[in-house]
């Protein structure tokens, strides 16, 4: 692979397509690159369970064919993605990383990946994942683990492990995770690239295959902050075939993001994020700290809040996400439980231990946690905190258990619904990417790419590039 | 007694406003004329657990000390009512019809009552009640169970039997039911009064005994459709202690409920209320078919409509309220469960055996219910029903669990949230009161009402009186 194929990789989605428009870059030589580079890389990094190689190269070769004749579909056009293995594909096999999905093969493309076709975006293939979107690296599922690219040796968090490590990789410049706990974030945050969890109800879920229905959420993985409200921008809306999806009207997500953040009241829940969370590691604290300052500098007043029923709104998630995906699985749990990966049969079997009482005392905590965010919402425009307590820890040795409780700084915002981004912040000293979390108000995504767009474009994360 | 005492206690609000405000009549003399009623007859109907008389006289002294004065409250000024025992008042007991809550005495009025104290309505006492608002007549528990007025020998329905039994008994003017499976609609249906359960979220909630958080409603029952608006009118409106009390605007239930029904689309679910619903008695079925063409004769479009959920919408309410139900109860089932009575213990105890994924079930298929209902409500305005299939048991040879079948037809409209009333439509062979049960829109309680007073009135069911 030659260097050119890599720096093609690492452009952004808006650097590309203004080479495409200027006929610098052709679709197809973009399309092209990544092939190679998943070719040249992907036997280390595991990103990838399908890559749909011809009939990208077809699709490169139709956007080509459009721009050229000034048939242009907007700033995903002729742009490589792919996406997680739980979104449906007409005709291409969508398997949730599970042997028991291992054959399905869906008659129709879900909403989302339909309106990235329309907006002329070319689908590379589907992306590794923790079977059925929890839990952890599982050697006992069918596709190995995907791999950190900023060091093989070490997990890219999850569930959108792929998202993570084919984004960070260069394998493709955009890629849907998915979100129940923090499946988007999580791996955002330890690969080192951005990952936004919209609202509950603003990107439609017909079609994606579903873990917990009160607390999942569909959002890209970019590697710039721009490059995530382009992947936003054509999903956001509502879907009549998702009766959960909101009416609430789609601002145009880049109009105002370079507006800055002076003034911006940030909120740091620090008595949580920075002192009682689980699993804390003192050197993803002072990172982040140092970057709160940046943002200071920006002009943001960043002020301690304190939402007290962050203590426990893991466990509600957990319960709740354990009940609801227990309800999907039940009947293939019964029939083909020895298809499950040894992890996941362990985490849905406790989801049926679980009484009706537990879920619905889950559900009252729940309403406590939204209602403290919501009070503290009101006061600051945006929370502040690390996206995850520790950087990526190493395969040897991983402990599935402890590892699980780093969601605990995710998940509020999924038993919330309110959106979220976690940003790259900057680097551990053994070189492995920390993550900086914004969270907001509900379907205000506009404010969060603002303040991540400001922090980025002083801080410049994304410079760097794993060796890979 | 007096007959006079009984005429003027089976005034309507509306009459015996009139008559205070053109000084006919007393606050005093009405609300003396309604304990002298309960002293005669309470004894054999067991509709109160609690009479606050010497409370009453001295509300009825004020209220008549501010009418003179010119200091009108309004139309409730003055006039007798009683709650349902799981209404907290201030300092004076609130049982739940149970021995675990034999001593509660609350500090604090609940909002509706509060609300109620300041329209100027005396309050006479607490009703009875099925224990904790679910299951049937229970003589395990410490009050006797309320009997119907127009049959000593039959039940009164309920979970707020006092409720139904008082007001058609002419105990009071006007009472507050709940209702998370049928409570308030299924009372008013066999004792002949109306009853209405808003919205849900119409009505604050805080300070109520709860059964099912997401299915409990508070609503009144009253013996005229004029009377019920008049009830909810006050009690209706988003009140910051109950957080799921809803900002919708409130209307005056009273303007326009005389308006008529001509065109008014109406939508009789056929197949399901007077076919596949459990336990019909086709001489209900027969009335009630004979009023649907009252209210074609009075203008309104009577047509057929489908909503096949309704065959599970009863099992969805069941499973959530009975979860629900556990999770409250909890402790006190394992501190006291003797304190509670054998129907009551044997439920909730139900409740703990379901599972969180029964539970999620249930709240999938109630989301069916949902949709399908408010399908249909974009077609029709309003839908018809009798309210419930037979006419009141008697408590000898009383089956309850084939009687709890019964809310099948209520339930429904707990599982939605929709708005219903019963409207008393007739009697049976035995005498026994038949109800017609009208359902709407969410927050379109006006429209409700409308319907109910125009087929009221021409059908005048409330001349009849109980002979007791």
């Amino acid at each position: 692979m030659t260097t050119t194929t890599k720096e093609l990789c690492y452009l952004s989605i808006t650097e590309a397509g203004a080479l495409m428009r200027s006929r610098k870059l052709s679709p197809v030589e973009l399309v092209r690159a990544h092939l190679e580079r998943i070719e040249a890389v992907d036997g280390v990094l595991h990103s990838f369970v399908t890559v749909m190689a011809d009939q990208a190269m077809s699709e490169a070769r139709k956007a080509e064919a459009e721009l050229l004749r000034g048939h242009d579909r907007g700033p995903l056009h002729g742009i490589p993605t792919a996406h997680k293995d739980l979104y449906d594909t007409a005709g291409v096999r969508t398997t949730s990383g599970s042997r028991v999905d291992m054959d399905r093969v869906p008659s129709e493309d879900c909403t989302v990946v339909a309106r990235y076709r329309d907006a002329g975006a070319v689908l590379l293939g589907k992306l590794a994942m923790h079977e059925f979107a929890l839990g952890g690296p599982d050697f006992t599922t069918p596709f190995p683990p995907a791999r950190n690219p900023w060091n093989t040796g070490h997990i890219t968090g999850g569930s959108s492990s792929g998202s993570g490590a084919a984004v960070a990789g260069g394998l493709c410049m955009g890629a849907l995770g998915s979100c129940t706990g923090g499946s988007i974030r999580f791996p955002a945050s330890h690969c080192g690239t951005v990952g936004i969890k919209p609202t509950y109800g603003r990107v439609s879920r017909a079609g994606v295959v579903t873990l917990s229905w009160s607390q999942d959420h569909a959002g890209p993985l970019t590697r710039r902050v721009e490059d995530a409200a382009l992947m936003l921008q054509p999903i956001a809306g509502h879907d009549p075939k998702d009766p959960t999806s909101s009416r609430a009207p789609v601002p145009d997500y880049r109009e105002g993001i370079s507006g800055g953040i002076e003034g911006l009241r940030i909120g740091v829940p620090r008595d949580y994020f920075f002192s009682r969370g689980p699993n804390v590691s003192s050197e993803v604290l002072d990172i982040v700290e140092k970057q709160l300052e940046v943002l200071e500098e920006l002009g943001a007043r960043v002020e301690e809040v304190s939402i007290p029923s962050l203590d426990f709104a893991r466990s509600a998630n957990m319960v709740i996400m354990l009940s609801e995906a227990f309800a999907y699985h039940e009947p293939n749990l019964k029939a083909r439980a020895h298809e499950y990966g040894e992890l996941q049969r362990a985490s849905f079997r406790i989801g049926g231990l679980l009484k009706a009482s537990d879920y619905v005392q889950a559900q009252r905590c729940r309403s406590v946690v939204k209602k403290e965010f919501a009070e503290v919402l009101q006061r600051v425009d945006v929370l502040a905190s690390p996206t995850m307590p520790r950087t990526a820890p190493a395969f040897e040795g991983y402990d599935p258990v402890g590892h699980n409780r780093g969601p605990s700084y995710t998940a509020p915002y999924n038993v919330t619904g309110l959106p979220a981004i976690s940003v790259p912040a900057g680097f551990d000293g053994d070189g492995l990417p920390v993550g900086l979390q914004i969270g907001g108000r509900p379907f205000d995504e506009a404010t969060l790419f603002r303040v991540a767009y400001a922090y980025e474009q002083r801080t410049r994360w994304y410079a760097h590039r794993p060796s890979i």
